[in-house]
Formats: structure tokens, C-alpha cells, sequence
């Protein structure tokens, strides 16, 4: 007699509650008057009028949906607008829009590593990047986590076409690759170099044009760099940028592209909203920045410990998955929002509450903040 | 000397070159005259003023972006507010929204095939499916393309869990799946059952509750569906409809759940929005199915080869990939807008043009329909 299908789900169950890892979606009221420092909205404009009038206006406009692939009728004017201006910005010479960063990141890796290629992927690297080179018909070695002599190692010998695969900035820990080092070693080797910079644009760089940007490698025609526009655009999306030739290759041959449908308008045209606010106060980035870093000063001063953030995010360690799970709970209580990040979603094991600073932080929200993290931190 | 890196991709556009296989995206205007017969809005309502609306509200109230994971921030009330209109709509206990319809399908399978189990495969499944199978840790085996007994036969000796993966409607050819023979092919074998809706939501079934539905397969503890929220409902985004478990497992262990900003607010009103009015209209599915065979009658009287619709998509046969673009473009000339499927998006081999019928065609738009691709076919 066989077994009933799923059943198997509930021995996953039952350990995942002996290790104290269940989820729980917990809904957010749209009028909620917490502190909140778990979102990724760094640069403060998902709820900008300027950038919410103009998803309801792109909606009005072209429509609820794209209403099929990037293909066939799912690019409007609106993307094309978005791509000119989102490349121009980032100093690249072209960019493709996707659905999500993940499925920018799926395109990215598995249309640059065909099929004999090498792919070199840090151990840290984001979910979409790996299940990009998984899916990818290139051959992946993993190198340890930001060390380029690790990666010119690892490309050494290779005869085919390689890329060099990584965050710009490590949405768990919140520290930075060492971009222009690492493109030494892809250069010496004719390597190709792919960094996501979900979490590099709109902090990094002169005015928040990114990782890339500030490590000399915009424009460069040896680079290609995947941006969100979920994060610091404070909307939906993702885009890969670069030479016209790859974009181009992208368009032929990406499957998360030719498969999916593509943005919504109104996603498209919040974006283009808050890539202009963000060129018209180019301080924001800046602000961002500061605010990461009196957060990290502070809690450390109080004896957590914390790596200095390379960009907005602070990432403080908490000493077990229960501990970080209550203690992330206890801010809640207290109205302020921080992340908890425990396994599998941390590369080392080790559990973490996770703060992004944004850009409109006051200076009371940093000190209420900082009071809170400290005062219900685990003894 | 290492040569420079994506030069290969030189020789590959040149082989798409020489096989006429390159695509190229088109913008469209917002304004277009055209009779839209390419996108999968097949009820009409990605343009609807209620659904635009909805998407422009909800972008005021909940902010442009959902601002992180659906596990962190990305989690509003009307994410979970359209989760359970979509689960007692469509019969099933429990839905999970994702960012797109690829992500939810990747997550679906992936979360459903651990290591150890079987995953058979129907030969014609869309990208995002085989993507799914992919990157699962189970075993996965093709079987020929709509054919139950098939199914049978690979499940037939296998000892751990199964699953059978495939779509209610094939996009390409436009055929269905016969459900209600597949799940008693399941069941012998207590196989679970993943069915991806896609193209059957708002169209299959009574009042559009889709094709697991109308084949007495809605709420069953060993099915799980995926739909789209970007096709009948107009709007972006994809959900995993299934049993309390399954919908739970998927929150605990989906990557493209975990790791992926939640669903824009904009594009979860829009859904709900069109969920009710799909609700409020129950005769317009039965409009877009009479619209797809009044095609397909009136394309294969005039002796064009056309398989006939199990839902809104018909699917003409061109005698090659250069002759299907040729005709599209003539096609879109003469203001008509269709689809053209090219290798490698066609499962066979055969390019094609692929017309999706809608509820809004009037009589006058479909004698047009027919008049132009008729007068442009290839001879």
C-alpha cells in the first residue's frame, strides 16, 4: 500500500519545531507605527508620493499587467524608458528589466556560462545567484568568501570562457566584496565578472550609482552587474546591466526572460520615479550610509557584536536561533522591526538580527533604536 | 593570451543570424490601435478601470514596493487577504503568492521533489517547470506529452515519494492535460499531483475556478495547483494553491519564497481587484472559450492547421521559423497583433503564430482576426 502523497512533509515539520526554525508569515498593516529597520528600502521612497503616484499613474496608463512576455506584448514603452535611464545612470551601456532580481540573476549566470564554461561563485553568495549556477550548463567551483586570490586561483589553467560570480555588498552579514581586486584577478585570467548589486545601488558610489560604479568597473566591457529595483527603488524588479552585446544575448537566449511575464507597469514606473528622486537628492545615499554606520557604532559600543557595514546593512549575531527569534521578537513588542536571519539563510550558521539603515532616519529613530536592540539583547 | 571575455557570444548571435532565429523586442505605445490577439490578458481585464485603480491604490496605501521577503516585510494584510479570496475561489484550502508565476513553480517543485523522490515530468511543460525539476534534489523522468499512461508506467516499481509535474493548459499548442486520468494515474501510485494553471484560471471550469476544478480536482489533499496572477487576472505574479501542509512546507523551505522581495502591493490589489470582478462576472470565461473555437473554426475552414483550443490559446502551424515571422509582422501591418513561436520555444520544432482569444472580442474583432491572418498566411 503506498503511502499517501505529502506525508513525508510532516517528518520535515516535526524537526524543523524540535530545532526551533518554523516560519510564520506575520501580516504588516499598512498604518503599522513601528520603527521599521527589516525592510530593504534603504533610500526611504517605497512610500514616496512622487513614487506611489507614479505606479498608479503607469497602471492607469498601460495597464495592471504587462500581459505577456518581454517578447511578445509584455514591453511597453515604459520598460524601454526605465532600461535607457536605469543604464545611464549606473554608467552602463545597456540593461534589461526582469521580474524580480532572482529572475535577473537566474538570466544572468546561466546565459554567461554555456555549457564547458567555468563558473567561480563566493560561498556567501545570494540563493539566486547559486540556483543560477546550478541551473547553469557551466561547471561551478565555490571559492571562499571574498578573497580574489582565491578566485585567481580557481581560474587558473581554465582554457574556455570563465565568470567570476558575486554580491557587491552580502545582504546577510552587510560587508562588501573587494570589487576592484577581484576584477584585477578576472582580467588576468580573460575572465568575465558578474556582481549583483541588489544592495549596492542607491547606497554605493557618487550620487548611489553602486558597487561597480565606485570600484571603476561601470561601463566596462568585461563586467556585467544585476541591480534591484525592489530595494533602494523602493518597488518591484530586478535588471542586468552591461555591454550591448550581453544584453542583447540576454534577450536571445535568457530563459527567466523569454518565460515569464514581464514587470508591471506600475512596478516599471515606480522605479523610473525613484531612480529620478534619487538623481534630483543625490544626498540620499549618503544619509543611508550614516545612519548604517551610527548604528553599527553604537551597538558595538554597547558590546554586540557587529561588522562594520559596508553599506546599509548591520548585522548584529545573536548566540542561537531561539535567542534571535526572541530577541527580535522583544523589539517588535518594543515597535521596532528588525530582521532575524537563522538557518538555512545564513551562510556560517550563525544566527543574526538584521538592520537596514534608510536614509530617512532621524536621529531619535537611531537612538530609539539602538536603546532597544541593546536593552532586550540576550545576557 | 586569454581572449576577451563574452566573445563568444559573438558566434552564437551569428548562428541565430544565419537560422533566423533572432528576436528583438518591440515597444509598444500605450495608445496602439491594434487588436491585441499576442497578450494572455484572456478576460480583458489587465485595462479594466476597477483592476487599474486597484493597483494605484494599493501603491498609496501599502507603499510601491513590498520592501523585502515575503518572511520579513513583504508580507502585508492584502497579501493575505488575496491568498485566501484565491484558495476559496478556486476550492483549495490554503495560497501562497509569489513574485512572479516562474518563482512560484521553481518553488513548488523544488520544495515537493526532495532527494530521494521522483519527479515525472510531461514532455511539453513550460520553462519555468523544467527549471523547477532542475534545480529539485529528486530524480527526474520525461514522459510523452499528455499521456497518462505514460505516467503510470514511470511511477509504476518507485518506492520513496513522487510527484508528477505539469500544465492544466500548454501554452504553445494550446491543449489540455486530461486531468481527471492523470490523477487516477497519481493515485494508483500515491504520487502527489503538481499542476500548473497557468493558462486555465479564469478560463477552465465553472466560473473560471480553472482546470483542477473542472476535473473534480479542487481541495484534494494529494494536488497541488500554481496559477498565474498575470494572465486572466492581469495583473503580475504567480500562487501555490494546495493543502494547509503543503502551503506551510513552502513557507519553511521555498528559496524563491525566502530569498525574493514579496509581490508589489500595486500588483496583489490589481489581482484581488480581478478575482472579484472574475467573481461578479461569471460568464466571462465562457466568452474567451467561445471566442478561442469561433477561431480556430473559422482558421482551419479557410485550411489553416490549428490543433483545437482546450481554452483561449489557438495555435496556427507556419512552415518555418522565417515564414511565422513574416506573417506576424504582416499581421501586425495590418494592425492585428499576434504571437510568433519560434524554436527554441516551441516543444516540436514547428513555429507558429499563437492568437489568444479574449472575453472583450466582439464579432467585429474576430472577422477581422481571422480576414488578416487568413489574407497574410504563408503559401
Amino acid at each position: 500500500m503506498p503511502t499517501a502523497p505529502f506525508d513525508w512533509i510532516e517528518a520535515q515539520a516535526r524537526q524543523r519545531r524540535a530545532a526551533g526554525l518554523v516560519r510564520t508569515l506575520r501580516p504588516r498593516a499598512h498604518d503599522a507605527r513601528r520603527l521599521d529597520l527589516a525592510g530593504n528600502d534603504y533610500l526611504g521612497l517605497a512610500r514616496h508620493p512622487e513614487v506611489t503616484a507614479a505606479a498608479g499613474a503607469a497602471a492607469r496608463l498601460w495597464g495592471a499587467g504587462s500581459t505577456g512576455s518581454r517578447l511578445v506584448t509584455g514591453t511597453t514603452e515604459l520598460h524601454t524608458r526605465l532600461e535607457h535611464e536605469l543604464a545611464a545612470f549606473c554608467g552602463a551601456t545597456a540593461a534589461l528589466v526582469f521580474s524580480s532580481g532572482y529572475a535577473a540573476n537566474l538570466a544572468a549566470v546561466t546565459s554567461l556560462a554555456p555549457h564547458g564554461s567555468l563558473i567561480v561563485s563566493d560561498a556567501d553568495n545570494h540563493a539566486s545567484l547559486i540556483d543560477g549556477c546550478r541551473l547553469a550548463r557551466g561547471t561551478t567551483r565555490v571559492v571562499p568568501h571574498a578573497d580574489p586570490a582565491a578566485v585567481r586561483k580557481a581560474l587558473a589553467g581554465h582554457g574556455g570562457p570563465a565568470l567570476v560570480v558575486c554580491d557587491s555588498v552580502f545582504s546577510v552579514d552587510g560587508d562588501a566584496m573587494p570589487l576592484a581586486a577581484l576584477a584585477d584577478a578576472c582580467r588576468a585570467a580573460g575572465a568575465g565578472l558578474l556582481v549583483d548589486d541588489a544592495h549596492g545601488l542607491g547606497v554605493l558610489g557618487d550620487g548611489g550609482r553602486g558597487g561597480p560604479w565606485s570600484a571603476g568597473l561601470a561601463g566596462a566591457d568585461d563586467t556585467v552587474t544585476v541591480v534591484t529595483l525592489s530595494k533602494a527603488l523602493g518597488s518591484q524588479g530586478g535588471a542586468v546591466l552591461g555591454p550591448a552585446r550581453v544584453i542583447d544575448h540576454l534577450v536571445n537566449t535568457a530563459r527567466t526572460f523569454f518565460f515569464d511575464t514581464g514587470l508591471a507597469p506600475a512596478a516599471a514606473g515606480a522605479a523610473l520615479a525613484a531612480l529620478r528622486l534619487l538623481e534630483r537628492e543625490p544626498d540620499r545615499p549618503e544619509r543611508t550610509r550614516a545612519a548604517a554606520l551610527a548604528l553599527h557604532e553604537r551597538l558595538t559600543a554597547a558590546g554586540l557584536t557587529a561588522r562594520r557595514p559596508a553599506a546599509a546593512v548591520v548585522s548584529v549575531h545573536a548566540p542561537s536561533p531561539e535567542a534571535a527569534v526572541r530577541w527580535a521578537a522583544d523589539c517588535r513588542a518594543a515597535g521596532v522591526e528588525v530582521g532575524c536571519f537563522r538557518p538555512p539563510s545564513v551562510p556560517d550558521g550563525v544566527s543574526r538580527l538584521r538592520l537596514a539603515a534608510r536614509a530617512d532616519l532621524t536621529e531619535h529613530d537611531l537612538e530609539r533604536a539602538v536603546e532597544t536592540v541593546v536593552r532586550t539583547a540576550p545576557r
